[in-house]
């Protein structure tokens, strides 16, 4: 399965005290990887998720590596790790956009729900295009 | 109308690379003042939540006089300014809660809101209990 | 003195449980255009802030007009209001990218601070610079 | 090795759009839980703070078994699994404060660095504290 980037600016708010980006953001920088990841699905993500269906995360890991600051340019890479009927498990790599240095690694595991929470099998479209998916900004 | 006062300490990720809490936090803080406020009107609030209403807020002000820093205690007061049929003003004082130093003073403009977003009354139990609230913590 | 423009995806942890982007979020938007404003004055702007200045907010201002939601692209427009010798007022206006439909206002106050949080006098060269600001991107 | 909890409400800026507190918000959580355990460690505490030590997170991992909300009361229970020289490693149970259900449960591994980042022993007095930490608020 292929991965995705995006790459943006770390932000000031980012930052905390050690002059450093906080731990807990890369884990909204993972959530952004993903949100790229699923875009790249084109119209039909769009279509799944009116549908009812959402991806919500069960479990997640994190080994930081090296420190970000602000206003470095980073790159999140994305990619479906593996997929089960219910649910998938996503892994992330950080890296500086520049000089492509490894500053953190994720993982998560994400389950198929309904809009009542329900646990749900993922949708065979959806499985179609997660398993094909292909960055056309790459 | 009577203030009321809640208590905590600021956490290290609200603060940023100058070593404060970053300036945009403050609005988080008078969003916990004003929910404590809320909550000091029992369970009126609760009932008026579930029945489908809610406070958006239309514009906020805040002025940053001296900045907070990681473990400090703060305290939030946060009082009702005015009240009109559709909307109210409320104004907050962030300081420090064993000197009472004054760090940073705001103001929001709220509007009652249906669950579909549009533009209500706020109920006349709500509206009285917002007249009357009395700090059961102090 | 000319605007920037800056555009990103909305992220899904900016939302809250009203479906919408969070008030306070604005606040961090408002410092991503001032810091992508800054950017564009290229190199000078590095060599100033390591030569130990900073700007400080001391006041902000936000105005909700109609919300931003999950996945939206939004434009934020950057401009320097006005230049004082230790202080400077910017404004933002955050729109969606596609329509250009306004979102929200704000104005920051910013005060020029050395390292050790005093009040300084803007460097003439980054002075000089705020005033003629173009952005390259566009 | 004791445990300390710490109780608060949760902020309507912690929620999503599904209506639940964010994921990457328990990170914040865990990290308030290891604040509150470590003042627990009295005036020793700030004393090495001061004295240039910090504890840098490396890992962390977070198991999501149900969703908080906007106004309920969550209790973090933290506790050192492990010390060695350099490192320790601390789990962490977030709770419903009134029902004591399990929320999520979370690990974070942590290093010992000085002010230039450096890897260091844990100094003496800490290791001593952190040994034998008992929480004087239960």
């Amino acid at each position: 399965m292929k991965s995705t980037e995006t790459t943006f600016h770390v932000r000031y708010a980012e930052t905390d005290a050690m002059g450093i980006v906080h731990h807990s953001v890369y884990l909204v920088w993972f959530e952004e990887g993903r949100s790229h990841h699923l875009r790249s699905l084109g119209s039909d993500y769009a279509a799944l998720e009116t549908s009812g269906y959402h991806l919500a995360v069960t479990e997640v890991q994190a080994r930081y590596l090296a420190p970000a600051r602000y206003g470095q340019r980073v790159t999140v890479r994305t990619r479906v790790e593996s997929l089960r009927s219910r649910s998938l498990s996503m892994t992330y790599q950080v890296v500086d956009a520049e000089s492509d240095h490894l500053l953190v690694t994720g993982r998560t595991k994400l389950v198929c729900i309904t809009r009542r929470g329900q646990v749900a099998r993922i949708p065979p479209e959806w499985r179609q295009a997660l398993l094909s998916v292909d960055d056309p900004a790459k």
